[in-house]
């Protein structure tokens, strides 16, 4: 059993209109290991959201009444809690320092998933995909069409967590395979039933991606996983893996 | 960048006073994989318990009167509730089906940690290491002695989380490396200093972990991951992962 978490180095800066698709594959091929049947590609969301245009100069910003109020509490740009609130349909916590919400896509996360950190352009933000779900199909369709090769896509982001310290990385778009794997029903090596055994495969094929992507000052923002056999499905939603409201277990 | 998980094959059953360093080494060179300089080692929490000898015979324990009374409002077996208590410092959460503690070690998890899953006799569940930071130094100083290689170690264990659904591998013990990698005053490609940016690396390759270990009806209970630059620190516990109560952000 041996699973590899392979890098993708050497892609260029990505910008609005790239095909994601074909850059990385050229990239792997570049690299001496094109991609295979079976691989697992995980994104970071920051070069989806380039490629889709979904970034915002914070220049161009006007904050509202609410968000300055919300800015001065929290101790966060005005303009970046305007951006904030835009993509969001509630507020779960805020703190100083701290703004966390749900986005309109259902995620719950710090900030609504806005990101400052790889992206070019002084002022400019990278917004959460506006479908990841839809972004990571996209990204499957074009690598068949282009390659004839059938993979699983992630769009991964980092993201706190409730009890635990740190951030990981976690898969807020997903398509081509099942995001939790039920082993309920399954048995042990000595014969036990699982009763309790859901496991939230995607979450960790995007935490396992980050040792790679996380990893290199050089900026690689994507990995593909090798070797991990996923179940197929083409109903996968990243969604599944957020907990209903009112559901929440660990408070 | 590359990176590979190599699930650890053909273990034996392990019992109490067994040599888990000894018996990996030998499995990693039957399989043709010898440990090396720089691997990380990650061990269910299940064996380390079961050579620990930290296994309670549920036949052998008579339920207190306050674990009939919460076993009948949780639906769960009285006598393990019992143990779960004993194993407890605090209750976080009981609703029916969910009993959430905080162990005496400091985690919060589900039924104290304890797992009847890959434990064999029909009624044997197995503890939380007592100490599993202190098992994950131990193993990585047998390695030493055995072998002469250095490594970095993980004791893990499957948790639910606060607002994402399923399971997802994390670290309970961790020697020999920064838990937490801080990038904060980084700088990613364009020059951007990180201002957020504490990634739960110690979780990370635990998730990673679990993509051989949980993937395998054969039984796998322990894997490397070999090629990850970990930061080497000999100060390491994996109760840094866990957050201060009242220092929730995600509720």
């Amino acid at each position: 059993m041996r699973i590899e978490i392979i890098g993708i180095e050497g892609l260029p800066i990505i910008e609005e209109g790239d095909d994601l698709a074909a850059l990385i594959l050229e990239a792997l091929n570049s690299q001496g290991n094109p991609l295979r049947n079976g691989d697992v590609v995980v994104l970071s969301h920051v070069i989806v959201s380039r490629a889709e245009g979904r970034t915002v100069d914070l220049s161009s910003v006007e904050p509202s009444e609410i968000a300055l109020r919300y800015a001065e509490f929290t101790g966060k740009d005005p303009r970046l809690v305007e951006v904030v609130l835009s993509d969001s349909r509630a507020i779960r916590r805020m703190a100083p320092g701290v703004l966390i919400t749900e986005t309109w896509q259902g995620f719950v996360c710090a900030n609504s998933g806005v990101d400052k950190s790889n992206v070019p352009g002084e002022e400019v933000v990278a917004l959460l995909p506006e479908d990841p779900d839809g972004s990571a199909r996209a990204f499957r369709d074009r690598v068949r069409e282009l390659a004839g090769i059938e993979v699983a896509a992630i769009v991964c982001d980092t993201h706190g967590r409730g009890h635990r310290d740190g951030e990981v990385n976690v898969a807020v778009g997903a398509s081509g395979f099942n995001v939790i794997r039920d082993r309920r029903g399954e048995h042990d090596l000595f014969g036990y039933e699982l009763k309790v055994k859901r496991t939230a495969v995607a979450d960790e094929l995007a935490a396992a991606a980050e040792l790679a992507i996380g990893q290199a000052d050089e900026g690689i923002p994507a990995a593909i996983i090798r070797g991990y056999a996923y179940e197929p499905s083409e109903s996968a939603s990243a969604l599944e893996l957020v907990r209903p409201r009112g559901m929440d277990l660990f408070i």
